[in-house]
């Protein structure tokens, strides 16, 4: 295996040029590996709205470092004394925050970036100063990603027995996150516990983020790995080929329903039909204590274009990113807090 | 709706140069409607091979057309009679009918044109009366084909309430038929009453005869439909914008178990879940009455390039064509005989 040598896919980066914040261009994945690194912040917005970054996890970074690069090109010194626009920064998180409107990871971020550059501007700072507090915040956050993955990988990895045959959809993997990720972070916890028979990835349509980015990070990581279109993870359940379904979360509810890619609630109710355990797997800021249930997550409607790229006369398109799992079609929730079951 | 002016499938046509089959060339759907017309018989092997012509009604159409080509061409008078090799005869039979595994209609149609060809034989008929009879009988299967179709929509119209949305999978249209379809037919028949305010089509991954063929021919012929991917099929149910299920059948076991597109067993589930009616739509020459049991039906394993059109090392693929579901999960088998509950 080779789970220590993926790339990181997000990272804020000080060269003698100034920062730039760097992220693997997934759009160009798996024919080849390469990054976007900018210092503009609105790049880094087009980054999230094309998913060229994305997973939730890795958008709660990604918002931080949009909003620390705003902060970057408009801190001035005033006075002796770091200075920015308040109307600016607001405007600034507002549109980040709102980049992607379902996973709340992108919100939460973008936010904790917003009140540490405002908890900084209460000091008397100069702007050098603002800018290493902050730039050290963004590292902070990387670190306590991947510290998060690490960690609920580890329970996760508890609850699945030697030579598991994990089927998993879209990609909630190190892709998703700083590094390590969280559905396969759980499979890669296993796999070093020598657990892990094979993992089954759906190819996720209509963006493809198991068969682009799924099948390649684990190839990448030396775990056996099967591709399969999104309709046959029901003939792989019912030839009794899967142990276990892990999957990531966009948001949570305070009961526990869970917004993830679309097709997750359709594999709930296989998992629930054939006796499978159905696991989510996502660190605690991913549960959204403001709302109650999953009825209240607003669901991203994405362009008729991913799904039919030449539109046909009559023919009309839906195309949700995601779907809410009721909680009771969850076996357990997977956090670095530990397992809580249903 | 303008359903009667949709295109003939196939269709074995007599020309002054001779006899030739004319198939639409489906790999060229929704593009453009284009025809292969042959009076060579391995093009029809050929255009069921690469998926130019399919369904399982269309395939036993297409089975017969092709050895009755043969069958032209290999033909001779001797000694003032028609006379052909039965080992060719054998030979192009068997061929012809393992084009593909699953779809039994494929023998089925192959092995009755084979019985007419014997059977006429046995009479003094020169090879130009030969061949008559022969064309005869493939048109006879063509609007045998229509006409079952006709009824077995008549019989499940009566099984849609009015205003139904009704889900579908694959292509069981006009398209997969000589003429109007199987679950496409039941569509088609509730219409006329003005029973169906929309039908969702699967894309049908990963050959996409949902999003190429059923969204194209349901346009054509003037019915409101929406596209989605299959992944979000059980979003849609949850959503309460189901009110039936309606698919065809590649083959049908003496208990009811029911193969057919790889898919359709994921959403009997759902549909179960749901308590939203699953109907199987299909002649009654889908039934092979030599099985007892979907266990017992050979499911064809395609290519992983269909999944997968640049390999990735270290990937592997699972594309089966077809799955079976369970008579259990079936509200109704809908045919030309009338409707059988489960």
């Amino acid at each position: 295996m080779n789970i220590e040598q993926l790339p990181r896919t997000v990272e804020m980066k000080r060269t003698k040029d100034g920062y730039r914040f760097v992220m693997i261009d997934q759009t160009k994945l798996p024919d080849e590996l390469t990054y976007i690194s900018t210092s503009d912040w609105h790049e880094v917005v087009t980054a999230i709205a094309i998913l060229a970054v994305r997973g939730a996890p890795a958008l709660g970074v990604a918002g931080a470092g949009a909003l620390a690069l705003w902060l970057f090109e408009n801190a001035h010194d005033k006075e002796g004394r770091a200075w920015v626009s308040q109307v600016g920064l607001d405007e600034a998180a507002s549109i980040i925050a709102r980049a992607r409107p379902t996973a709340v990871n992108l919100m939460w971020g973008t936010k904790r970036m917003h009140n540490a550059i405002e908890d900084a501007l209460q000091q008397t700072y100069s702007k050098d100063q603002l800018c290493d507090v902050v730039f050290e915040f963004v590292k902070d956050m990387e670190a306590e990603d991947e510290a998060v993955n690490r960690a609920l990988g580890a329970y996760g990895a508890e609850l699945l027995k030697p030579q598991s045959r994990v089927l998993t959809h879209c990609n909630a993997g190190s892709l998703a996150t700083v590094f390590y990720g969280t559905a396969l972070g759980v499979i890669y916890a296993a796999a070093e516990q020598g657990k892990i028979e094979r993992v089954y990835a759906d190819e996720t349509r209509p963006v493809g983020q198991g068969a682009r980015l799924t099948a390649w990070e684990l190839a990448q990581a030396g775990i056996p790995v099967t591709l399969e279109c999104d309709n046959m993870a029901g003939a792989l359940m019912q030839a009794g080929k899967i142990d276990a379904v892990i999957v990531g979360a966009d948001r949570i509810a305070r009961n526990g329903d869970t917004a993830n890619k679309i097709g997750t609630y359709s594999l709930a109710v296989l998992a629930r039909h054939h006796h499978i355990p159905f696991y989510i797997a996502a660190p605690t800021s991913t549960v959204d204590t403001s709302i109650a249930t999953g009825a209240q997550i607003p669901i991203e409607q994405r362009s008729e274009t991913e799904v039919l790229p030449h539109p046909l006369q009559g023919v009309d398109v839906y195309n949700p990113a995601f779907d809410v799992t009721p909680a009771e079609l969850i076996s357990a929730w997977i956090t670095e807090k530990g397992v809580f079951k249903s």
